[in-house]
């Protein structure tokens, strides 16, 4: 009796027990396999354990000791293998007082950021120029819409901590001012199209390493 | 003058004509390419026959000599390597009098089941514990919606058939019993997730073949 | 004690219970509401039974007393308003002897059919001109890339029955020849875009119904 | 000058700044309107402000005096209106000691499990029947993948504090045990699908409160 | 027999000719109705004309007399109609001499820029600050990856004129220039956010007639 | 200080900036590794440059001394590998007087035509055989609806030329007058499938080229 019931429940399950070539419920990044537009290549779900879905490297604060003194730590794809293919990605932010992320943009996803310590002001702004400015208590928690330039910022006085999800498994993150000033972007093409003047320009780009 | 009409429409056509990195109507999956979060790799089209895109694996009534009376017969990529990336895919159910398809999950799909012989109840469960349940005559369909539990039984006298259809071509079919006791999940964390009695577990775990 | 586990799955799923401002599984259509690129409003879902996810529209056999010797009978939405908005819909397709679906194109999904009775001859023509043509059998199924010139006769000397799914609540169905010769388009422009011979589109137009 | 300046940028952002009919960055949910299979109405752009874009219902601890010691609170649209349309949304579980998150499945997006505090072992089940389970500290982040069934629970010796993001707006939250146990689902259908007896059915719908 | 064709027809293309409830190829904007996250409501398909698929907003040249020698003139849903839910979207592009598009996003799209006149310059930068810099003639056609920083200059003596288009019926445009010194977002978030000197924040508040 | 600085850049661009297994934000087509339902393998981005983002193929007018009157150059991928993944292509119609771009249909994209030079007729017909018409001038611009029959006149005196783009980077273009004369369709199936007579398909499978 036991048998013929493994039987049929194996017919049921047959399209995803067989092998490689079958059906699978996730796509765990392989980033030695080819990438195509929706990601990695998936890795033979013979090897994928629990670990591929696990991500231990938001564990650890970031080292603040830094100019923004912010540490932003990422858990994106390929690094956070198993979040491939799934839409979603982490990130930790762990900013120490007077702490700043950037002026930046996610390219492919909206991104949900929740306060766990400190006291976190995080803004954006829209298309008509309108600002979006909002100070979060623990607990709390901010939307920012899809390639929107936005930024946060430690508003107390101790350090402050916080984790974002975003809504893709490789959002992208372009920091405004390293885009302009750790690039090669020359000097007359940063003015000619933010109206900077060339020697604001030229101080940052000392300062963020940029060259041109 | 017919030459240059060739011409010109050789020059219409050209992207898809030249070689296999051209352009492409459809993906025909080949199994031994590398798989991505979209789908399998996509067979060469010079090697694509009028084969690729029919399926004969559901011409065959299954057998219904088991437990539940019943058989399901999928229509998945790659067994179906035609629907690769097309969003589509089909299975058959084949439940003699009795016969029982048991609560499951579509985790990537909608599925509309069409009763061709015999009256199969369908239902399905929403998020606030409704219940949507439909007595279906032969001809008349049921939608599921995606990722809800829903099942399907035999609720006449004499064998029933149905063919459905989902929309992907790896929509994915979790059964709840065989998730819970044709698994290796501890009978604690069965018990402690699904409020079932120990014994209860032990007893299902014996019937599907689960450990722990 | 019963009433504090009510409590907590009450909290669970409040998101779903309170009222039609709240999340939805399911959004059956409401013809009566604004439409938009995704599809119809939802139903109030206090007003949603189980009747809304069935459709009996397929069950009778369409008459095929007419010239193509065939019916098609379709379940999209809003006919089928559990469809709404889960990528999915089903056809019922009815061939007498020498009966034939014409050549016409799905703008919005692919296609399975399912062969039920008879003898079906299905093809597609891909965008290089390549024609992929299947004889099916009872139970055998052939796929139709979204979006390509495709038909379906019987080839057998009895009736046929068959039906298809297509991944969309409402995919189109765009006859080729009703879009030529039962439309006003001028002669002289299908005369210019199709290189038909004038006498034979007057011919059609009469035929047809089509008028300029 | 300035006039000038000022001109050129109305005119390039123009089509943002006129009306509620114009183009708009953010679909902030207007839950008095109609809503379609993408989701809720938009406000009007003149009424959203930074508030719509923030949600404080995360900010305190749930109550986990009840049976599965547990309190989920969940930040999906509509009652954090400013998801709406982003494809991203939050969660807070507070878990006791020996705090559980029973069995259940998200129908329409993955889910990334952030530990704040304590420990808690979090797992899924594949389609083939394979568990994957993992043990989370403090800071650790799990992901379940779309559609399939998942649970977790504090193992740890005090109070555990999660995060969750999933990737849509409203991802739905169905409980395996309540839809069994605490729905109107005929004892008789739920044990044919199961495969529980009658016996235990009948006890834990006496627990959970449903019916028939 | 005329009679009995039509009526066949009839049957077939049923769905799409009853009522405004039925079937749609095509999705007009109509303003006065609700938006929601995948676009406006759509117009009565018996009040849609060819005009609504038309748009002559970009027949004329902008007026460049001003500080950036350049006019964008934009044919986005609503003010070109028809291309509501149809994923496409067209802009013009004027630039005299010395004429430059600033420094910009679009959250929303992938965008293809043609050079009909004149030489132009285009670039964008990637997230990892690296410069992708191009320089058009007559013909040419430059894409810009979806939310990447980007921005275009006349390189030529004489007048240039582009046309572009974007993958999304609603694409966005966000102005960095603009986002910072037309707004009222604080100059000391500007100069956080940034690392631009305050006195340049207030410079380019004054030029651009931002607050704050 | 400086090093500091380039050190906290460092960690936030960290993830696209390792190897070519780390993420990306283009996917530029490589056409000689797998390709996938979503499009080709990605470039090593180590090795694209300016160059991928940029397409000349269409700097040139194409040759109209054929038939048709007409060039249609498509700047598809791979072709233009830099679209790849970023759902947006070009494609140059060269139009001489009388010249006419035939019926056919996009399976996979919407497509907006600007006329650049000369007077262009463009129309499309619907699912219910309704015709939209309209005659564009220089800078006019009509939207095709994904999957609908559509084509373009010349509609002038002298030369037209118009530039299109669609809203993928592998939109198909499938003619109808060469899938049914310039292929291997059967006659008795054209005739079967259009109503078209005998003769007229023979005379014309003569003239395109096509068999049977």
């Amino acid at each position: 009796m036991k048998m013929m019931i493994i039987n049929i429940f194996f017919i049921l399950s047959l399209v995803s027990s067989i092998s490689f070539a079958s059906v699978q419920d996730f796509c765990v990044a392989d980033p030695s396999g080819p990438q195509g537009p929706s990601g990695f290549s998936c890795k033979n779900p013979d090897q994928v354990t629990a670990n591929d879905f696990a991500f231990s490297g938001l564990a650890k604060a970031g080292n603040t000791s830094n100019m923004i003194k912010t540490a932003v730590t990422t858990g994106f794809v390929p690094a956070f293998s198993g979040v491939n293919g799934l839409g979603i990605s982490v990130v930790r932010l762990d900013l120490a007082a007077g702490g700043v992320v950037p002026l930046h943009i996610h390219r492919g996803a909206s991104e949900v950021l929740i306060v766990i310590e400190g006291t976190i002001r995080g803004g954006f702004i829209s298309s008509d120029n309108k600002v979006y400015l909002k100070t979060l208590q623990k607990g709390e928690v901010i939307v920012f819409p899809q390639g929107l330039l936005h930024f946060a910022l430690n508003n107390g006085t101790g350090p402050a901590l916080a984790f974002a999800a975003l809504g893709s498994s490789n959002p992208g993150v372009q920091l405004v001012p390293s885009a302009l000033f750790a690039s090669d972007l020359p000097s007359e093409l940063v003015e000619a199209t933010t109206f900077l003047s060339r020697e604001e320009i030229k101080r940052l780009k000392r300062v963020f390493g940029g060259s041109n």
